[in-house]
């Protein structure tokens, strides 16, 4: 059974050059794996089977590169790729490591650095474009506060606006023909990060200057964080047209950012994620933001990566098996029947209309039974 | 100095009648007081200061009363409020607590649930407009799952786009001039509630026909649930000129809906918040939807809105202090200092601007000086 | 395969008579089922296949029931227990319901009340006693605050203590012989309840008079609400001796006291209990302190208790699977040939001792891999 | 008034190096503040007015220092100190920062880690004494798991155990006259920490040869991160005799780590806290375990370090003042008044009482106004 859940392309699984890179560095422990080169970290990735590999800037490029040097490694990183067919549909800024940007990058306080992350995100969507990236997320991890004595949040917002609608202009006229996908989290590294969840950050879209070219990259461990329902901020950013990319882990609520592999924490919240995606059709990288417990080598990450991977593919098979459940399909005929097509219509009939509060409280709904098939289904014993 | 901090009408502080009409009861236990009749939580609420009293349908008019009955309740509570001086700037629709919306209102799988539960909104704003009400509040307490498996969330969201477009033109047509103001709450009665974040129903706002008729009534308690920051909320939405009414309690994060006294668990937060309210000069009501302690009789209940309108005012004293600090003012002209008018200019231009990254991040900025400050201010110390 | 998880009586499977019996009430909300009497709901359990029932007094006897009344209702309640072979392993007392206990019952600050609360317990242990009942647990839901101004809450420990060894002299004066069990949790229906985590109760009952006679009841909901790992809760009261009891349900980290059907929200999570509890060979009731969704009949309520005792028994095989994997074997063995036995030996010669700590982190640790296969056994592809 | 709030050697204010030294590096940024050396951090602290300084082993010596070299720097920073009248009441080991640690150290399944572990724990043992510190605290922050495969946790307690009976063995023999003061964490940085609680702790403690020599290092944050309330905590561990030392500081539930500046999140929180230890008469370090916002340099570390004096010298007057301030000493007496001394009695004469309920629960409690009255306090409005 094991041999379905292999990795093909058209699963467009990706990863980002710092999850199978990470080094294990914590807040209290040091680096526990040597350095993973770009170079090896993509072969690492077709040896696993990934379809894509994404980075932010720096990633790829140290931040203080000299021309020549960033050249010479885009060139043997390309041809990595392309020996590997692993493509790059993905890239990003880093926004948030250097000092440079300790009280934010578009919101600092600081104009010149307001200045310099544009500009640096402007190189950065040029590297991105010289791979074919597509779509280029943008997470403002510095975009927030410790103390809220130090700006007016309004204007921290504003500020944001010009920056995108400038990095949209830009994206314009250099023909880049990216779609931006922006990341929210509510906290860490900062004590309160402006744009806290995916929501805000479609609220936000809606009051840019081109605003169809601007999405969502939702996050399962940044949703999770503060216990908010991954799936639900998906279908809304999808039933919006704004689910432009999309990242995959696991989280436990209430706890610092843990990136786990992917369905580890919360396989059932996993579960109605995945399902969503392959139900609506959602078609582009299903990409893992994770990476592998300090505990392990680096045949311990290729293990991490391979679960996350194998994870997807045993939930998208049962959310097939879900779909076509005999028993389900009967309790979801039944919950349709009562869903008889009924406009409201005219004020004056709806107003007159008499209902049976008691009669309409009275069948019993068939959802704990519901839930208890779909455990089964996640258990494998149905 | 304590005169300094009594009530006065132009402050708006308005309570709704399930807040000091609130009897106890709890998941664990009964309630502990006796029925406030809306006359006599009228009563209490001039006796204490108040500006106005907001309410759900069936906190003045019980679910099955009469024509007749409803008549007579509402007269009589009329010229309570006349005769007290109390206004009613705001009502409501109770759609959460008969049985029949245990599966949700407007986004229940039962079409008849969902006709009436618009219906029941209609009534309710037309009740509300024979009190003068200017805002309507929707408060979707339902509107959720235990188990994802028993609807599509896409579904869901234009189940209660649907209703709201059709509740806007209800209001044009019976000329009520309400603005709406939607109300989101992670979880609770629900397990995950739909529109979790103010910041959902920012972006539901946007997909809406008539999007300038609907803002927000975001909750301190509800956004600090799952620990977010009230005040950024806030200010998100009135940055998007969406603050159209504003729910003042209190909540440690990660718990059961606890709606204590206003500042009472979280000053800090407090302070920002009506900082921002002040500083902004947000005009409507400053509602406060909390309840008194369980161990209180109705002269606790008293305390309890006294408590919170004066924890507002001293609050809003302290913004004033704050504002007018000379160290304070003199760390935020140096803040500005570095803000200095710098538009991105042309693309040529940025991109070949040079930037001292170290030279950029060696200032130290004074936050904490900054928030210690805010602190003595807060312990009214400086 | 789904016949192999049938409830059998050594599976000690037990219900609340509050659990099938929960109404659907809310804060928010009404119940939304008829009353379910004892009478009943032993039938019902019957049905579903559980092992035994407890309760607290008031679930079976009216607060306000004559004693002609009680031993009405207890002679009927025997009877159908003992025609339907359910037994009573447990029982408890409710000092939470009753307005008199707004403050507290062992802690509040009235000694009258502390004082009706010790005699409700000694009746509740009475009660318990006439049906056989081994376990007496004790949920002290109103022991805490809202605010701690009113008392000092090292006096509030020194009144549950002094209560408790009363209680225990009770126990021993009646030859009731039971065991007592502590069940804690952080918030819910006070702000901060004392005792907050069954470690608290762990250490508390070190300072007893009678130690040995009291334990601890840890409950998956309570000890996952403040995010806590609850089956680690557990091993530590094992490894003291003290797992006397269990509450098996489910919850979502951060949130309101969710009682959801055992293994429905944190698979993963139940997994690691169950196996625990099997491993170790816990001998005593598994009892179940959940209940149905809302939207449920009393069909439903069968679903959701044969669910939770479905589950259980789907995850003991799992565990049984776990253990008998022969990878997993593997790499345990791999750990445990890093665990030679290497007593510390002298001071001197420990000191001495030279270790190579590049050496000791070199070597990846394959948890990856392990827990891949845990979630491949869970989502039974492996 | 500021004057006031001055530090005095008396009020026992300590830092640990690690504090003032905290070079700014988070997991999404690099360090912003130049390596602070010991030395120049004891003149730091001195300057700020504190009364000492704590150190794990390597915040002074070097992991890889050879004899000679630790040496120097020993002396080199005993008479730093001396000159600066800096004393260093306390002492711990880092078990966390090296790769060796990944997995645990007293802990960790390879039995040559948790030697080297309690190795490197005796070392810091004996350079504590040096200086003659007298509290010897252990943080287990590796002591955990990301997956509960890798090992059983009554095995992990049981090591743990081991270690601890040896390592007070240790100080008997060595004549160190140490008390080892636990300090718990729920989790980060490993996903579920074992012994989450101070109460955990407590109870471990029971179980050790010899428990008089081991209490508990209660942290606001850890406690704060799982929502639990650190003076609830604190009191306990009083009670049972077991506060041998706090860490102070500050923090929101449900996050990362934050170690914020002192009461600057939670004043509330913070003023119950001082309040208890003043009031009870806690006579030991007032430890500050936090550290500067990353927006900071080092005169902002000084601002840092002498806001969190400032705020528990604040709030140490602000609890004088609530003990004598009449309006609470009112309710305080109406409160004690109910309190009448009633012993339990016989259980005869217990369960003949008669308790009138509706009585016992009519009377208002004025805990809101009790409430009211302590943020009046905390706000310094009266």
């Amino acid at each position: 059974m094991s041999s379905n859940f292999q990795p093909k392309p058209e699963h467009k699984f990706t990863f980002g050059l710092w999850t199978v890179g990470n080094r294990g560095r914590d807040p209290f422990g040091e680096a526990v794996r040597e350095t993973l080169t770009p170079v090896n970290a993509v072969k690492l990735l077709a040896e696993v089977g990934a379809y894509g590999v994404n980075f932010h800037d720096n990633d790829l490029v140290p931040i203080d590169a000299s021309a020549s040097e960033r050249d010479g490694i885009v060139n043997e990183f390309r041809k990595t790729c392309d020996d590997n067919n692993i493509k790059v549909p993905m890239a990003t800024v880093n926004l948030f490591y250097d000092a440079v940007f300790r009280d934010g990058a578009f919101t600092a306080n600081d104009s010149k650095v307001r200045s310099y992350a544009v500009q640096k995100t402007m190189r950065a969507m040029d590297l991105g474009a010289e791979f074919g990236a597509e779509t280029f997320v943008l997470w403002g991890g510095r975009e927030g506060v410790e103390t809220d004595a130090c700006r007016r949040v309004d204007d921290a917002i504003k500020r944001f606006r010009e920056a995108l609608n400038y990095l949209c202009e830009y994206n314009i006229s250099q023909g880049h023909g990216y779609k931006f996908a922006l990341e929210a989290k509510p906290n860490e590294p900062r004590a309160d990060i402006y744009f806290a969840t995916t929501a805000a950050y479609l609220a936000f879209i809606e009051t840019l200057d081109h605003k169809t070219m601007v999405g969502v990259n939702p996050e399962v461990a940044h949703e999770t964080m503060p216990g908010l329902n991954m799936m639900h901020a998906v279908a809304q950013a999808w039933e919006a047209g704004k689910l432009f990319h999309i990242d995959l882990n696991d989280q436990v609520p209430g706890r610092y950012d843990q990136d786990l592999r992917f369905g580890s924490a919360n396989p059932k919240g996993a579960f109605w994620l995945v399902k969503f995606l392959e139900d609506v059709g959602y078609s582009g990288s299903r990409h893992f933001d994770a990476h592998a417990y300090r505990t392990e080598d680096y045949d311990g990450v290729k293990d991490f990566a391979r679960g996350c991977m194998r994870t997807y593919l045993i939930l998208k098979d049962k959310a097939d098996r879900w779909n076509n459940h005999e028993e389900i399909k009967d309790i979801l005929s039944e919950i349709e029947a009562t869903n008889a097509k009924r406009p409201f219509g005219s004020f004056d009939a709806l107003l007159a209309d008499d209902f049976d509060r008691a009669a309409l409280a009275s069948k019993g709904l068939k959802y704990e039974r519901l839930d208890q098939l779909t455990m089964d289904i996640l258990f494998g014993v149905d």
